[in-house]
C-alpha cells in the first residue's frame, strides 16, 4: 500500500476530547472516525489490525475444536423473552420494532441465539461436548461511551459458547479456554494480561474470569495480593473486615449534630473515628423506585455490583424526594418504616459503639449497637475492597488496587439458559437433562485500543508485529530524486513479492512530517531510503521500539536484514506464548 | 472437521415452506437456520462458503486498489437526513431511537457513511481517485422476505464506493469494476452471469448495471434480444410500441357496458381488440395518498418502477375508497377532477379509436381519441416490455423475457451524495468541486444461494470447488472395522497435513445415510474407504458432479489422485476467468 493513496489524515495536535492516549493516537493516526456517540468507522490501518487480531483468535478457537458460525445482529425479542433477558437487561439492550410491529433487539451477546441454533441438533448426550463461536458486530447502547474504542456502543466481538453434559466436563473445557485466552493475548503482544476472578453480572452463572490489562487508563479496578497472587475484580473481591472496639458500649442516645450531613463533618463534630460511624447509602429499585438503604462503616464504600446481587434485582443510586421519609445526611436504621429495605454490610458487625442518623434533620444517635438497638440482622458483603485491605485468600492486609481494561472474559453459565429456554438432551439412561454451558468473549476493537494504551511512546503506537497493520514502513525520503525513487520503488516491489506487508511512503513531504506519520502508524520495522545514504550504498533500518535505531545496511542486504528483524520480533512475541 | 462433531442436522424431507431448491437444500443440509422472518443463523458449512466468497471478492477489490474499511451497522439518522434518504427511503429502512432518543437507522447501504469517512480527507484533487469497500452485515426491513437466502432482511454484503474528479475517470474505473465483477462470478463458478442495464432506483445516479444469474427461481425479469445481444432489467428496458389503427376514427359516445369491470369483459362485450382499449391503472402517492391514474393500452401492463420515476416520488397500488371520485372498473381520462394526477403511456399515442371508462358505473366511452377528446398530453414510458416486444436497441420484435437473480450491481452515482452532503474538493484551479461517485455491491449469502440454485441435482448442491465448504469429503464406510477406520484416519491426517480441506465422516451410520449427507454437503471430491475396497487395496473416488464416478484408486496413490482432481476442478473454473 502506498501512503500517498491511503485514505485518512494524520495530524499533530491531540484532540481535546481524547482523554486517554490510545484514543488520541487512533484519531491522530487516521485509524478511526467517530460517526455517532460511541460509534466509529475504521480506516484501513485499523481494519488491518482488527483482521490480524481476529485471525489469531480464530486460530486459537479452531485449536479448541470451535466451530465458526454466524448469528444475526438483529434478533427477535421473543428469543430474549424466552431467556428472561428481554425484561431483565437494562436499556443497554437496544429494543425496537420492525415494520410489522414485531419486537426486535440488537444482539449484545448471543447466548439465546446459540441455544436457538443447536437445541434441536444437540438432543442426545452423544453430540456433546461442542463449542461454537462467531466473530461479529455487536451493539450495546452504553449510557456513557468513552475512551475511543475502549467503551463503544458498536463493536466487533468474538463470542464462543460451549455445551456440556456435566459440570466436570465444562470445567475441563473452561480450563482449556482459560489457557487459550492467555495464548491469544500473548500472541497479540500483551502477555502481561492478568486473569482475575469476576462477578458474572447479567450473564448469569457462577464462576467467571476476566482478562485484565493493567493500565491507569483502565476503567475497572482490580484487587491483587502481592503475597499469595490472589487477584479479582473489586466487584467480585470479598471485603474482609476485622473490627476493633475502640469505644466501649454505651446507651443509645440522640445527639444534636447541626449541619453534619457528611461522615467527615460528623466525625469532626463528635470527635470520633469514621470506623465508629454507621453510614447510610441509598439506592432505588429500577422496577418500582422503592428505596433500599445500605448501612456500612463510615470509612468504607458500597460496591454497587455486590449490593445489586444482595438485592436480587436492578437498582440505581437514589434520588431522595421531599415526600419520602428519608432525611438525607441523617439516615439511620432505627425508626425507618417497612417500606424501606434495610441491608447491613459486614463492616458494622460486632462494633459496640456506632454513631448513625436519627432520621430527622441535624440529629444522630450515638452509642448505637446494631443487634441491641435494631435487632438480629443478616450481614452482607457490600463493601468495596480497599488498598491495604485484607486478602480474602491469604488473610494478609496487603491488598493492592490497580486499574485495568477488561480485554476478555470467560463464564461458566451452568444451566441458566438451557433451563430458561427449555433446551434438553437425552442422557445415557434415557433421562432428559439440561445442557451445561460456558461462554467466552473477546472484543476486537477494545483489544487493539488496549494494546495501544500499553504499547506506545510520546509519538504514537508501537504495534506488536503480530497485529501491526503492516510489518515494514518504507520511507522514500526524496521522491523527487530519480535514483532514490527508483531504489525505493524496487525495494517496495521486492518486499511485496516476498509476501512482506509494507506501507510505502512515496509522498513528496518533509522528512519530519514523514517520520511523524510513521510514528503514528507504529509499524515495527522502518526502512529509510535517502540520496545521502545511497551515496554510501546503504539504507537505514530502525525498529519502532528503538531497539534498532538508524542502522545502516548495505542496499543488497536490505531484504535479508528485514526478514531477520521480522523473525526476531515475531520470535520475541512467541517466547511468551505457552 | 469430523462430521460426527459438526453441529447441525441434515434431513431427507423437503420442508413445506421452501419454494425454491436452494432454500430447501440449505435447510436440509444444515447450512442455515431461521431465527426470525428473513433472518438466519449460519451453521459451519454456510459460514465456510461465505468466507470463501468473501475472500474472492476481497482479492478482486484489492486488485482494483480498493481499501478495506469498516462502517457501522447502526448509523445516526442525521447522516441519512443529510442525504435526504432518511425521508425518501420507505419502511425497508429500519429507523429507531437509541436510549437518548436520538434517531438511528440500520445501514442498508453505506453511501452516507462513505462520504462521512472521507469528506475531510479528500479535500484536494490530488487525493483522487480512490475506492473504499467493506464486507459487512446490512439490514433491510423487507416487506416480504422469501426464498431462503435470496431475499432476506439481514445479510452480509460487500459494498464499495469510488470517488473521482471527472465523469471520464469514473467511467474508466467503472469499466474496471465491471470486469472485476465478471471475474468474481467466474471465480465463484458462475461465469454465465449476465450483465444487464438496470434502473438505479433509490440509489440515485444514471448509469447502472446488474449482474443477473438466469434461473426460473429468480424474482427479477430480464429482457434480452437474441438478435443484437441487448439485455436489461424489464424495469429499465424501454417499451417500444408501434400502433396500427385497426378501427377508424369516430365520434366519442357513451355506451352502456354493464358488468364489464375488466378489459377482457369489456372486449368481449363490445367485440373489440384489447389494443383499442385505454386501461386505467390506479396508484397513490406514499406521502399524501393522493391518486395517480396511469392510462395504458389494454393489452399491456404498467411497470411500477417506471411509473415511480415518472411521478418522481414513492407510490403504491391504490386502495379506491367509496368517498373518492374514482369508479373502479370504469375509469377514463375524460371528466376526472384536478385532484387526480393523470399520466399516459406511449402505447395509447396515435390510436384513433379507443374505448375507455366514463367514470360512472357500467359505462364507457367508445371512439375516444386522446388528443381530440382530452387534449395535448405528454406521453411516458410506463409499460412493461413484453415477450416478443420490440428490441429498444436493434428494433426487431424478438425480445425474450427470462427470470434471474440479481447477484451484484454497480452504479454511477454522479454527485447525488456529494452535493446533498456538501462534500467538496479543490481542483487544480483552486475551484471547489463536488466529487463524482460510483458504488458497487455484492451480497454474499445471496450469491451462495444463487450458486446452489443453478448448481445442484436432485440430491443436493454441487458446489464449485472455489467456494465449496471443503474440498474433500472422506467417508469411512465402516467405522467399526479396525483396519478401515485406521486407513481412513490416516488419510484424514495426511490430507489435513497437505493443507487440503477435508470433512471426515467417521460416524457409525448406514452407507445410504452417509452418501445422502455427502450429497447434501455438496463437496466436490468424495473419497470412500471401505473394507471391501481395502481387500483390493484401493479407495473409491467420485466427484460430486459425477464426472468421476466410483473410480478405484490404489491406496498409495490416493493423495496424488485427489490433488490432481482438485487441480483439474480448479483449472476448469479459472478457464472462465478473464
Amino acid at each position: 500500500m502506498k501512503l500517498s493513496k491511503m485514505i485518512g489524515d494524520r495530524f499533530k495536535e491531540r484532540p481535546a476530547n481524547c482523554l486517554i492516549d490510545s484514543h488520541a493516537f487512533m484519531v491522530r493516526g487516521g485509524y478511526i472516525k467517530n460517526v455517532a456517540n460511541g460509534i466509529y468507522s475504521q480506516f484501513p490501518p485499523m481494519k488491518r489490525i482488527s483482521q490480524k487480531i481476529e485471525n489469531i483468535i480464530r486460530d486459537e478457537m479452531d485449536k479448541l475444536e470451535g466451530q465458526e458460525v454466524l448469528f444475526p445482529v438483529v434478533l427477535p425479542g421473543s428469543l430474549w423473552e424466552e431467556s428472561g433477558r428481554y425484561e431483565s437487561v437494562g436499556s443497554e439492550l437496544l429494543r425496537f420494532t420492525d415494520r410489522t410491529g414485531s419486537k426486535m433487539v440488537l444482539g449484545m451477546t448471543h447466548e439465546e441465539a446459540a441455544v436457538q441454533l443447536v437445541r434441536e441438533y444437540a438432543n442426545s448426550y452423544a453430540k456433546y461436548p461442542f463449542m461454537i463461536y462467531q466473530i461479529q458486530t455487536k451493539f450495546r447502547d452504553e449510557a456513557r461511551p468513552r475512551a475511543g474504542l475502549i467503551r463503544v456502543r458498536e463493536f466487533t466481538m468474538k463470542d464462543a459458547y460451549s455445551f456440556h453434559t456435566s459440570q466436570e466436563d465444562l470445567e475441563q473445557y473452561y480450563a482449556k479456554v482459560y489457557d487459550a485466552y492467555a495464548r491469544i493475548f500473548a500472541r497479540c503482544g500483551i502477555p502481561e494480561v492478568a486473569i482475575v476472578a469476576s462477578d458474572s453480572g447479567m450473564m448469569g452463572g457462577s464462576i467467571s474470569h476476566e482478562y485484565m490489562l493493567l493500565t491507569p487508563a483502565g476503567e475497572d479496578s482490580i484487587a491483587t495480593c502481592p503475597e499469595c497472587g490472589y487477584s479479582a475484580n473489586v466487584e467480585a473481591a470479598a471485603s474482609i473486615i476485622q473490627n476493633e472496639n475502640k469505644i466501649p458500649l454505651a446507651d443509645m442516645e440522640e445527639v444534636a449534630t447541626p449541619g453534619t450531613g457528611t461522615i467527615e463533618e460528623l466525625c469532626d463534630f463528635l470527635n470520633i473515628p469514621a470506623e465508629n460511624t454507621c453510614k447510610a447509602v441509598v439506592y432505588q429499585r429500577n422496577a418500582d423506585d422503592s428505596y433500599i438503604v445500605a448501612f456500612i462503616r463510615g470509612d468504607l464504600d458500597i460496591n454497587e455490583t455486590k449490593l445489586t446481587k444482595a438485592v436480587g434485582e436492578a437498582i440505581h443510586p437514589a434520588v431522595i424526594t421531599d415526600d419520602c421519609e428519608l432525611t438525607a445526611g441523617f439516615i439511620g436504621p432505627v425508626g425507618l418504616s417497612d417500606k424501606i429495605t434495610v441491608l447491613f454490610d459486614h463492616s458494622v458487625k460486632g462494633i459496640d459503639y456506632l454513631v448513625t442518623g436519627a432520621n430527622k434533620p441535624d440529629a444522630h444517635y450515638q452509642g448505637f449497637n446494631v443487634e441491641r438497638d435494631y435487632g438480629k440482622v443478616e450481614y452482607f458483603d457490600l463493601a468495596k475492597i480497599i488498598e491495604g485491605g485484607i486478602c480474602p485468600n491469604c488473610g494478609k492486609p496487603v491488598i493492592q488496587i490497580s486499574r485495568g481494561i477488561e480485554v476478555g472474559n470467560i463464564f461458566q453459565l451452568g444451566t441458566k439458559y438451557s433451563k430458561a429456554m427449555n433446551f434438553t438432551y437425552t442422557d445415557e439412561n434415557g433421562e432428559s437433562q439440561y445442557p451445561i454451558m460456558g461462554c467466552y468473549g473477546i472484543g476486537v476493537g477494545r483489544m487493539a485500543a488496549s494494546i495501544c494504551e500499553v504499547r506506545h511512546d510520546d509519538y504514537g503506537p508501537i504495534w506488536p508485529i503480530t497485529i501491526a497493520p503492516w510489518q515494514v514502513h518504507l520511507c522514500c525520503l526524496r521522491s523527487d530524486d530519480v535514483e532514490c525513487k527508483a531504489k525505493a520503488d524496487a525495494l517496495y516491489e521486492t518486499l511485496q513479492n516476498k509476501g512482506i506487508e509494507v506501507i510505502y511512503d512515496d509522498r513528496k513531504v518533509r522528512p519530519g512530517a514523514m517520520f511523524a506519520d510513521a510514528d503514528l502508524l507504529g509499524v515495527p520495522v522502518r526502512v529509510v531510503v535517502s540520496p545521502r545514504n545511497l551515496t554510501e550504498n546503504v539504507v537505514e533500518i530502525s525498529t519502532r521500539d528503538k531497539a534498532i535505531d538508524k542502522q545502516k545496511i548495505p542496499v543488497n542486504d536490505t531484504i535479508t536484514e528485514i526478514e531477520k528483524i521480522i523473525k526476531k520480533l515475531t520470535d520475541d512475541i512467541y517466547k511468551n506464548v505457552k
